[in-house]
């Protein structure tokens, strides 16, 4: 039995090091050195070339090494019926509600108005408001949206969500599907995008979903935080809606070009954040015991967890 | 039975459309129009001149607009056997809890290294940690830090607190007393201060003090966060530390002269955010509502909460 990272992008030796620390005993591989690609039982992939994971004969479990599983599934040549797993533990949840309640702290305080202040060494208190004049909601109410929302609530923002399927967390106003989500944007003055990257989901974040956000919030303007994935935001109606005062701010981990070209007209507006793709970073060592937990129970015939449905797209 | 606002450094008409617009019927009087001082049964003060409270021969009660009670102690005429009811409600209490999460985040996801990377349009991912790596130590465990630790917490930071009496707080690592100071200071990465100014925390954050905090956190030299009282911390030792390496970074809502001066070196540091003593700010309608509603429980003869001890000096 061997054990085969497809990390192309990746420095994929110090994920094997990490596997080989959580499990000494693995007989780990990196692609493109496969060896006999007829004892690999078990892959872990992110952006696995066209044809890779088709031309192993005896896998029997993809794991998706992050949340987000598209990067496996755009592969053309991704083998049927074979199952794949979706990495979402809880070291990778916490750090994308770090990540969350930063930056939704972060527009709700000011700071960026108090950074500019301070490199003028100005001493400038301004109105501020509670918590509870801030609607944040979320699209995407998985483990990740989930645990956001009650962080969010629990530090007094009144938190909406917005999935596919109804989901029912206490304090939080969970809407669901196509048909009630123009209410959830009436709702809503701080956008977080935590969706999968899906057909539904592609350039989700435009302008004509951008103007039906609320203007009742504190500053007149709705606020965009896109940590799900590039695809999903249009960056020309980003710009056009923060330049024509539709939308006051965005914060943006994810761009459908990464790294973000140097070019491009978001770094440099005065009311954007950018982060390198970085909201939820994967901690090779906490990843590879989470791959290895789960094959440890598919071999003894327990059932895989956070199994993707390829229909469904996440 | 009158009400009077003394209140030299704020905009008192603010507070007193706040007060009418909650208590319509009450009669509601700003320092220095007292009208008839035989009139007035309460007042509310922040940085009362010396001699007005005395001048006041039916006051009843003194109501302390903010959490810290040390603008109205240092009064020293301030009339004896009067009670002093610190305010210290829930919407002051979430605001400073606000402030502790954002700050302790920034420091955690190094969001002044990301923003100093956006400005040179830099694509940089850098090693980080989880939550659970850094320890937070909170130096005062009232209401405000007791809930800044809970939401700490639940964001899976490790958390300790510490404070004159021991509390007992689920999940956070509760020191107390003089005697396990050290120990405290040993465990903490990120130091926080919400401590009130008394003589014993005058000075606290001194360079003998950073000295003992641990040095085992992710950036190998710790931070100070203080949003309780300027005193509390010695600039120069602060400056030194930051320059010498035994301090990682500062985030300082409070000065011993407020505003800092504009040639405080503090203003200019690359590791310092300077915030304007807005880390809890009191809203006048909230905080209106609280001292009306403690004034009709006192004429119904109903007992004072939130007294101060004014031996204790909170």
């Amino acid at each position: 039995m061997a054990f085969l990272f497809v990390l192309p992008t990746w420095p994929a030796d110090v994920w094997k090091t990490a596997m080989t620390k959580v499990a000494p005993d693995l007989d780990v591989r990196i692609w493109p050195d496969m060896g006999q690609v007829e004892d690999i039982d078990y892959a872990a992939a992110w952006l696995p070339p066209s044809g890779v994971l088709k031309g192993l004969p005896n896998l029997k479990v993809i794991y998706s090494l992050g949340a987000g599983v598209d990067a496996i599934l755009k592969d053309p040549t991704l083998p049927e019926g074979i199952p794949i797993v979706r990495v979402n533990d809880d070291d990778l949840t916490k750090r994308m509600t770090e990540y969350v309640v930063l930056h939704v702290l972060m527009h709700h305080r000011q700071q960026q108005r108090i950074d500019a202040n301070q490199a003028r060494r100005i001493w400038d208190s301004f109105p501020t408001h509670a918590a509870s004049a801030l609607s944040v909601g979320i699209m995407g109410l998985g483990v990740m949206g989930q645990d956001s929302a009650l962080r969010l609530r629990d530090l007094g923002f009144r938190v909406a969500g917005w999935s596919r399927s109804r989901k029912a967390i206490e304090g939080v106003e969970c809407l669901a599907g196509v048909g009630e989500f123009d209410q959830f944007l009436a709702h809503t003055d701080v956008l977080v995008s935590l969706l999968p990257a899906t057909a539904e989901t592609d350039g989700i974040i435009n302008r004509t979903n951008i103007q039906k956000l609320s203007r009742k919030g504190p500053f007149g303007a709705p606020i965009v935080i896109n940590a799900g994935r590039g695809r999903q935001q249009v960056d020309a109606d980003i710009l056009t809606c923060l330049n024509n005062g539709e939308l006051y701010a965005a914060t943006l981990d994810v761009f459908a070009v990464e790294p973000l070209p140097a070019d491009s007209a978001l770094w440099a507006h005065p009311r954007v954040t950018i982060t390198p793709h970085t909201a939820a970073d994967s901690n090779p060592e906490v990843i590879c015991a989470y791959v290895h937990a789960q094959i440890k129970r598919h071999q003894v015939g327990q059932p895989l967890v956070n199994l993707v449905d390829r229909a469904r797209g996440y």
